[in-house]
């Protein structure tokens, strides 16, 4: 981390001239090829929908007219052979409209005759950046904040322009584990700040905030949002910051969950705490996006929680309250079933938290589209049932933004299906990497093949067949299925989720066990229910399966999971043959970093699999079967480390104690 | 090597106990599964012989009998049915018969009518031992000597009966590189009690020389072998050791070789120093081995050295000086061509060096069966037009003698192949497997098949195609094609072996090059001459390649040289499943000791090939092949960085700095 620290220290100054003066191939542009002019606008959205137009688009005369009548964010682009029509009811669907005749050029297939009308799903947009007030950002993996600690405007504005060129208009700036300090007179100075910066792009920020402020920041002696001073202060709070942003977006809040203050803490519900707030902010359109991700310790199923506690509260909570519901019942695991509070929440508005930056899925290091996921994700849940959508954002002051090359990808990818949640994977994956790196044909067709195969692929060599949390002590990168501390919850150990034993592995979610399937829709539990109709993806998820369980194709159980795991490892290193092969459709210095990277992924890969195939396999009793690639670690050994979550981005050793 | 020392303060004494109270699965049994009464055998060669019936033959009555006439060492078992008969004309003969019968015993075929005549092809079987005074030996990956610093009568009991058993009958006790310090009359008075311990077992001990000795221990002011008073020194001394050990071997002589003292230092030519030697040793029937592992710095090719200097001298030493050759003209790399030398002296008693210790092939971390690669060498050489054969040993005080359990079946290997040069492979595989683990065909039949190809396996992924001596700066174990140093001989960096350039690889040995081709014979000279003809294996041994050289499978040089190092690594994989396999036939201990190898070899694999073509890429500038694995390292990773010897047996890290 020092070289980071180091290189923060001069980056904004470097970042900054950069944009202006050269363009290195480092992957600052993002999927935004063409030119900034590196000036603040300021004529508003308009301003910027024409000035991105003159600046980088290349065809003939564009028209941007404002319309009546038409959803709002959306626009309509018409061409009639020599000129193109651009109209919207808003500036936002001028900018957005804009940016789309931009992608389609940017795709070399802009195509004669234009007739599209396009609407977001979603109101809501939103980026939560979990960025503290020091700078550093929990589960961010591209460096420090580009809002906090020595931000440059600059950065923001090329931020805000990424944001608005894929209809995210929204940003929540802090941790949703907020300090009070946030709050803070001052620190309002510094949104107010960066919400001018944001507000011709279209993007409201929003903030995270703690609920003990009134005590902490306020010197009050309670924070029960039923006590009068409490909903007094909280209200004279929200009109100081409306008198600096006027759009303020409302609030973030993370109440009653791993430590956080909450109105639990005085024997009010998630409702009454939310409901203070939103009457609050009501008066400012103001909304309070309510987090659902909470979880006692003790629990006999953790995957319960969320809904036993909040399911009760349906209909109870004002109309601009949304609950902010992670995609899983447990906490964005490579892959999990949805929560099941999304299919039993039916009075109350509710909104899906997706995570962008990849906390469970390799971090930096590891190339894993998530597409597929959140395709997967919306086939169970349905688009229409939510309000809006919220992405845990990857951005970070590093030159390349997320760390990884293809980590843009799901940062575009969120946006773009924010928009339109019925976008296949391989569209997508194919406008990013068309803009992004070149329109040829001969990179673009391998290479969505390979990023939508990616997310399969990196399942498989972490945690196949429904395993899950299976991850090392202190950090959620490499595998530590044997992972356990002294005085520990025991949700915070893989052994609560495996449950591996002589007879099987898997956690009992079926009705002989905790029942956690009960959560479900009918046909659902019932598909779930029964180890022989539950998808195998979620096995091990909702069964303790036995080592010898039959598999739809006729293997053991034990077998397939040690071909899961081989073919997990084999498509890391397809992924890197393929990436190899493009050498002559992409700048040196991205195939350099990205090949890289997916050597370390490659590697990795193969200590994901014999981490958790040896040390199952001391519960199995069972051999590694013939035909797939033996463990090359030892377990023992493997047991005396932990894999670092720079890996072999630090040169020393790769493995640290 | 902290553990080694602590290990084998306490070695000597447990290792006695071991023998004589359990049978733990250790490998300290070696191929000789049956019983040892641990007692010191006072009745000479002919009382082991009948000691070994006694105790370990489970058949009917077997007398053995002397009988005249017969080749020495020979021997002939004859069974009627009843009685089993073993005859011999001297002990050592009935010894080896004896051996012979429990050999088929151990493999479980004895079979009901005998009638086999067997005797030596070479009079002299040597085992060369580099071990040092101080106990540490050189090349050597087991531990300390067991004949220097502590030593064990027991376990040189053990030593001698293993060497016995395969027909090995003498050892050269002591490092080439020798001391002066070797033929102190104290010294010797060890010497003669190791003789008196190895002497019932047919065994004669050989002592290394250090030419300077008359100077560094006689006083003298010069070694000049003209000179009357060294001659004299020289007599007195071989007085001196066959007055304590009569039946004293002779002496091993490494003269102007890598600093070691010799003839040439006076302007004398090697046969001038041998002879003089050999003059002071004829009238006990001793023998001098004189080694011809010379080589110039500065030299243009150094594998025509050794030709160069000896060649010339053919005819000029006296009947009992044997030129010891290595194998090949350089060093005991992974696969030579054999040494010109063997074709070209007509008038030299001639004997080959074989390196039993794996210094060039994974040291004891590698299954690598040596056998194949001597073969190779016999389908070349005719055993007939050698003398003697010599085999740097592998042996050590670890508790398995040879560090590796596999490692074992070289020492056997030798021996037998000593015996008869005849013998393949697969024949002694099958031999070693069945005594040193279990006669089940479902362990032999597959294991056999996996030491056979184990040794082309590691050749394609250390150095195919004539590849050779690219190992790291300061040990012989894993890859650096690119290590140099400031001012270093330049035969000594892998560069002077590669010639890497934007071209091609390989060392043009042709007549267009060194013309090291002519040193051969005219068929075998005109066949490597031409790259078309020359045998594929030998390549950029005899030749600078082209990149994009038709190989004769089709593909270029390259792509087969990328293809070669990635069927390396999948074999070392294939090795280690098959084992893996294995688990039911195998004791517990030995099984997880040899997967535990084999996992390192895997990895090491990689290691090789990452490193290989990843460096000569950078030549080659052309892709690696899309059907083969990517290298998973990173260049510049691995040239900060040097594989340790012991690799993954420490637990650090595995690659040290």
């Amino acid at each position: 981390m020092n070289k980071n620290l180091a290189f923060r220290r001069f980056f904004p100054l470097f970042f900054c001239l950069f944009f202006v003066t050269a363009y290195a191939e480092d992957g600052s542009r993002l999927w935004l090829r063409y030119e900034s002019d590196g000036q603040a606008n300021i004529s508003g959205t308009f301003g910027v929908a024409r000035d991105e137009l003159q600046t980088n688009w290349n065809g003939g005369p564009v028209v941007l007219k404002r319309q009546k009548g038409m959803p709002k964010d959306g626009y309509k682009i018409v061409s009639d052979g020599e000129q193109i029509r651009i109209s919207a009811s808003t500036d936002a669907g001028l900018l957005y409209g804009a940016y789309h005749l931009l992608r389609l050029q940017g795709m070399g297939n802009v195509g004669k005759s234009l007739n599209i009308e396009e609407s977001p799903m979603y109101e809501w947009r939103i980026l939560d950046h979990w960025d503290n007030p020091d700078g550093t950002i929990e589960r961010g993996f591209a460096g420090h904040s580009i809002f906090w600690e020595n931000p440059c405007e600059f950065v923001i504005r090329q931020y805000a322009r990424a944001n608005a060129s894929v209809g995210i208009n929204g940003a929540v700036l802090n941790n949703v584990n907020a300090k009070p300090q946030t709050l803070d007179s001052d620190n309002l100075k510094q949104v107010q700040w960066i919400a001018d910066i944001l507000r011709p792009y279209g993007i409201r920020v929003y903030l995270s905030v703690n609920f003990a402020s009134p005590i902490r920041l306020g010197g009050l002696t309670t924070a029960d949002p039923l006590d009068k001073d409490v909903a007094g202060w909280w209200k004279q709070k929200v009109d100081e910051i409306y008198r600096l942003i006027p759009d303020f977006g409302g609030f973030l809040v993370k109440a009653n969950s791993e430590g956080e203050p909450g109105p639990c803490d005085y024997g009010r519900t998630h409702a009454e705490g939310a409901n203070m707030l939103a009457r609050a902010l009501k008066p400012h359109k103001g909304i309070v996006m309510w987090r659902t991700f909470v979880y006692a310790p003790n629990d006999p199923d953790r995957a319960k929680q969320a809904y036993k506690e909040f399911q009760p509260l349906d209909g109870q909570f004002l109309d601009n309250v949304i609950l902010q519901v992670k995609n899983g019942p447990i906490d964005f695991q490579p892959r999990e079933p949805y929560s099941p509070l999304f299919t039993s929440l039916k009075s109350t508005l509710v909104m899906a938290e997706l995570q962008v930056t990849q906390e469970y899925l390799g971090a930096a290091n590891h190339l894993t589209f998530l597409a597929p996921m959140w395709q997967e994700f919306f086939s169970l849940v349905k688009p229409a049932s939510l309000k809006a959508i919220a992405g845990v954002a990857n951005v970070g002051d590093n030159i390349n933004w997320c760390g990884h090359h293809f980590a843009q990808a799901n940062w575009y990818t969120f946006g773009r299906l924010a928009w339109n949640p019925n976008l296949t994977a391989e569209t997508i994956a194919r406008e990013w990497l068309a803009q992004t790196f070149t329109t040829d044909k001969r990179f673009v067709n391998p290479m969505t093949d390979m990023m939508v195969s990616s997310y399969e692929t990196v399942v498989s060599y972490m945690m196949p067949l429904g395993l899950h949390h299976q991850f090392a002590g202190g950090h959620h990168y490499g595998p530590e299925p044997w992972y356990t501390a002294p005085g520990i919850r025991s949700d915070w150990t893989p052994a609560y989720y495996h449950r591996a034993d002589s007879l099987g592995l898997g956690f009992d979610r079926s009705s002989r066990g905790t029942d956690a399937v009960s959560q479900y829709p009918d046909e659902l539990r019932d598909q779930y229910d029964d180890i022989r109709t539950c998808p195998e993806k979620y096995l091990t998820w909702f069964h303790h399966v036995p080592w010898d369980y039959r598999m739809h194709n006729g293997r053991t159980f034990w077998d397939e999971l040690c071909h899961k795991y081989d073919e997990g490892v084999h498509g890391a290193r397809r992924m890197l043959a393929i990436w190899d092969s493009m050498m002559p459709y992409v700048d040196k210095e991205r195939f350099a970093e990205v090949q890289r990277k997916l050597r370390i992924q490659a590697r990795d890969s193969e200590w994901w699999r014999d981490a958790c195939l040896l040390y199952f396999q001391t519960f199995s009793k069972r051999p590694i079967p013939q035909d797939v690639e033996h463990p090359v670690h030892n377990l023992d050994e493997m047991m005396k480390f932990r894999i670092h979550i720079t890996n072999y981005e630090n040169p020393e050793c790769g493995y640290s104690k």
